[in-house]
């Protein structure tokens, strides 16, 4: 085939359209239930705004779509949803805060594809602007936690950590401030490329073999929260921030309780998150039996300051929807059809070809979405038509019947017809027989 | 400010986006309605197929975003959503015909943002593919016509032309056949650039004095359908393909009738439309009163053959959603909102900040909207919090209310309060008392 989408990109045609339709209005019922407004932003950004220092950061900037426009002007396609998030906010300095704000679009990033990965996919993202409060991050799990129950998840587990203990964990390996995002965005790759190589991008980028053997010591504790944290706070009892991320994370599960949350918590030190801005508790969601991340975000209290005049906390998740469809699909927690048009006004022959016209209007007109033939196909041809595209109702108009006032009515899936009068035709619909 | 959306390019924020939302709700409902399904294809595509010869032509790929992907590839944003939908026709051979979709996604050109036009808008399309018929091209604009009913406008009027008579026109004039298009590309923007500027243009590509002279003539050439039809038959006699599109255009006029669409009809043999890929009935629809163009589209049965082996009819109209938006604000044809949460939960002092937390998720758990304090606020604050952003209903839980099962409900634009129990929110709610 000569003319495809680009790699990595996708068409999706109806039958999965109204599948992730379905998807996506669920997730903004939830979103909109917990208080959380829409946002949308612009694709293109300046590329100041993208790269700016403590954004995204080197790893994403290398995967992110960047040229010149017409004018001159770099410029590039978003990779995230929360940098151009950072500057709204700075941009409107009037917002009531908390900003709680949902926002469901596009972002793109020049991935591996072999790995089924997307270049152009959709993000999910709620965030709320405004509190330092541990309770906005619980408002922010609870909220994601809702959607994929709402969805029809049960079994998937939130890891917790924090940047703050990882920074302290870090300095504890003895290794210089100057590369504790380094170090940590190798360790955030521990999942994708396993201990072995993680362990050789820590030499390639110069840690000594000492600090190595350390943060692992610390990143692979085990146990419930409890047990974790007091072997955590006497390893890094010099380290303040590094109890002040303790304290965080003990504040935020005890929110979680009462929000009837905690039991889908764990804490897990070797989580790191690869974006730069994050600077407090950073979670990920995970399915179990080998789904792996459909879900992650985290505090960033810098990020906005970037682009503002002053700092302002921030926190938030974005929802891997993509992912979340595809296991969707995989494990049928969806119903799919191919339209949802509801009935097809067939003509039976084609001296009636004019006057279906007035029952698909008075079918329309009350709210049932209808279709009819516009090729000129006999009766046998439109009810095909009509089969394949899984409409469940075919009106059949006959020259004779129609002459006598009247219509048959198929129920596809069950080929059975019925004779009504055309006057009887909305009260048939409207008995709700229709699924 | 330093950080600011390109030029061009604009935020959305809540209260634009919820009125954005229902604009788009309606228009969605109306497109099933007439049996049209979603398909979405991604913004960026490869460059061959944007520039393929006989799509959007020369004059769209100048306001054209291109650029080079990471991997060395020519690619760009699409600048509509007609080109990408014959490729994916033309890739998908098996489609039931005809293949009746709606896609509402954003597009991308570098125009002049002088005149308010927008770098990055949305467009909503409608297409039937697979249809040679009139009959489509009715069905086509009796949907937008719904449409646009359904979002309030009345007083509009569809201008109809067709590609056919205008290139009978051009011939009949005098001028070579490999010109066609450019002339008809200067006759599209007599409504911009008027009378002189069009006669400008031409004279600059060449076109004698004389066949400028008769062109005008031609296009301006008024009064009802009958009127005009018979005049240009006489002149262009003798070029077939003018009498197959004045036939055309009596047939689809024929068709709109029984719609009960005529009424909104008008023949204007100087609209011409700007892209390359229109060969039958070309439509505009007008909004009166200074507003412009609202919607246009037209027959296009050569464009899917650029992509497959063989050619499919086609028509489609195009809503200028961003257009139709901004005068449904200007004329107040719709309610604007800050926020769709109904109730804010606000405590009255620190002591029961943990408890109002149950009656949040009692509320949103039975699906009302439901917010709360995250930054540790006093009353005042929180119900001027919840005041600013427009929430109907707060829940005022204090202390002494609390011990007796107690919560006072204020309904924010009365100032009216009242104490109920704490089992009787729901139903207080149920009773559809809320907007």
């Amino acid at each position: 085939m000569k003319f495809k989408p680009l790699k990595g990109t996708k068409d999706f045609l109806p039958a999965e359209m109204i599948l992730r339709q379905q998807v996506i209005e669920k997730i903004k019922t939830i979103f909109e239930n917990f208080g959380f407004q829409p946002l949308e932003t612009p694709a293109l950004e300046s590329w100041e705004v993208l790269a700016a220092k403590g954004a995204g950061g080197e790893e994403i900037l290398k995967e992110t779509y960047s040229f010149e426009d017409r004018g001159g002007r770099k410029i590039g396609l978003r990779y995230d949803l929360t940098v151009p998030l950072a500057r709204v906010v700075a941009q409107n300095p009037d917002l009531p805060l908390p900003f709680k704000r949902y926002q469901i679009q596009k972002v793109w990033r020049y991935g591996d594809v072999a790995k089924g990965r997307l270049r152009e996919f959709l993000q999910c993202d709620i965030d709320i602007v405004g509190s330092a409060s541990m309770l906005a991050d619980a408002e922010i799990i609870a909220c994601a936690i809702a959607c994929l129950k709402a969805l029809g998840f049960e079994d998937f587990v939130v890891r917790l950590n924090n940047r703050k203990i990882l920074n302290a964990l870090v300095k504890y390996a003895g290794i210089e401030a100057a590369k504790v995002l380094d170090v940590l965005r190798s360790i955030d790759k521990l999942e994708k490329i396993g201990r072995g190589g993680v362990k050789k991008e820590l030499k390639e980028k110069k840690i000594p073999e000492k600090s190595i053997g350390k943060i692992f010591e610390l990143i692979e504790i085990k146990g419930t929260p409890d047990e974790i944290f007091e072997r955590v706070e006497k390893l890094i009892k010099d380290f303040e921030e590094g109890i002040e991320g303790i304290n965080e994370l003990k504040e935020l599960i005890a929110w979680l309780e009462r929000m009837k949350c905690s039991k889908y918590v764990k804490i897990d030190l070797s989580l790191a998150r690869g974006l730069d801005y994050y600077t407090g508790p950073i979670f990920e969601f995970f399915a179990e039996k080998g789904i792996g991340s459909i879900a992650a975000g985290g505090r960033y209290d810098k990020l906005i300051g970037l682009f503002a005049k002053k700092d302002l906390p921030a926190t938030g998740v974005s929802l891997g929807i993509e992912r979340i469809i595809e296991v969707m699909k995989e494990r049928k927690m969806i119903e799919t059809k191919k339209c949802k048009t509801k009935v097809f006004v067939a003509c039976a022959s084609d001296e009636v070809r004019n006057k279906i016209l007035e029952i698909v209007f008075m079918l329309r007109e009350n709210g049932i979405p209808t279709d009819f033939d516009l090729r000129g196909r006999n009766l046998t041809r439109q009810l095909k038509y009509a089969d394949s595209l899984g409409i469940p109702y075919v009106i059949i108009v006959g020259k004779k019947e129609l002459e006598a006032g009247k219509v048959k009515i198929r129920k596809m899936d069950e080929k059975k017809e019925l004779e009504l009068e055309i006057d009887e035709i909305l009260k048939f619909f409207e008995k709700g027989s229709l699924s």
